[in-house]
């Protein structure tokens, strides 16, 4: 038994041998935008603090991806590094962005329009790694047809006709405790695999649905422990 | 260097011998405080999984603090344990929660009356773990004396006045980016040791001064990260 966040590996679906890179009209594979953020963040990260150039070597000690791996999967858009030098950050960083807002492609569904879903559906961080909340519901009929972030808010009822049209992979739970389980629910039975739980709920699942359950107080509270201690 | 979240653990001011613990009517250290969040939370986690006792022991696996301090911490407060069957869950999270609520005491300046700064300052987990957001602050005129939570926003200039009256430990950063840095500059100058960034500016501060550097966007990105691949 372990405790803080419940989360288990959404398991099944391995990459295709050639990482799933096909013409860039295609969408990316999850895992290789997945990949490709997780690259981001750390360039993002690695440019704030001046750093100009970037190995595979360094990119893989910071991520724990695979030196050899990072190369394939940078390679197949284009030539970014030099051999010798390695790659430009400021220009790894702009053609990653440029791919994963056209290629990424993958959608988010929110529920909750109160002020934390505000916040996270107005982040136009998710923007640049390839990920859209293009959908927002609120069980209060108030607030149908509000703009919240990128979209309007949606009522719960069509929550199953959203997650086909708009081929959801994500959903996020940003409403009161005694709300998620239903929504959790609801969400497995149309097929979205990943949850994202900010309610202190502790969801049931099967288990190839995978629930990360956080929030910015209780981590708030925990990184205070580590600091204080 | 090190990338992702950027933080140095506070330094200086041990524990006093004795773990701190005085009179109830003290307020708790910040250490020990912070330790008993820390098995609060984990307590909490294991009352939803249905977990009726625990050892200190197991209290120590999960929490990875030495389970004779943990033992030292809870004997402090009165009997909780019972030897061969451990503490009643039940029991220590309403003890601990009581003595947060009444000698925990530290608090917690925000600064950003936006969403984000709303869904913290109106999280009730903070009171359970003694913490209390005393007063928030929005460089916005037109937001100064708007309720957020438990507190009223007040205008930027008074920070200091503020920090010292309300003996504030901790400034949390929910502002734009650009705002980030000088609020930071502020709170150093009025002696906060220990700020979270919920923004993406990188923040320069003295070595002695703790920043943790965290959105909900980008733990939601970086979490997806490790379950898609």
């Amino acid at each position: 038994m372990s405790f803080g966040d419940v989360a288990t590996k959404a398991g099944g679906g391995g990459l295709p041998p050639n990482d799933g890179l096909g013409p860039l009209s295609d969408r990316l594979s999850l895992g290789v935008a997945a990949r490709l953020s997780r690259y981001l963040q750390v360039l993002t990260q690695a440019r704030k603090m001046g750093k100009e150039t970037i190995s595979s070597q360094e990119l893989s000690e910071y991520t724990h991806v695979n030196s050899t791996q990072i190369r394939r999967d940078l390679s197949g858009f284009g030539k970014f590094g030099k051999r010798g030098v390695g790659y430009n950050v400021d220009s790894l960083v702009s053609q990653i962005r440029k791919i994963l807002r056209t290629s990424g492609q993958h959608n988010i569904a929110l529920f909750g329009a109160g002020h934390l879903g505000k916040a996270i559906a107005s982040s136009d961080i998710f923007a640049d790694h390839g990920f859209r909340v293009v959908a927002v519901f609120d069980q209060d009929p108030g607030k149908i047809g509000e703009q919240v972030g990128p979209a309007t808010v949606r009522h719960v009822d069509d929550l199953r006709s959203v997650v086909d049209e708009e081929d959801i992979v994500v959903g996020v739970l940003a409403v009161p405790t005694a709300a998620a389980q239903e929504l959790a629910d609801k969400l497995v039975d149309a097929g979205v695999k990943i949850i994202f739980n900010y309610s202190e709920a502790l969801l049931q699942v099967p288990p190839e649905v995978t629930v990360h359950t956080s929030s910015p107080a209780v981590d708030l509270l925990y990184a205070l422990y580590f600091y204080l201690t």
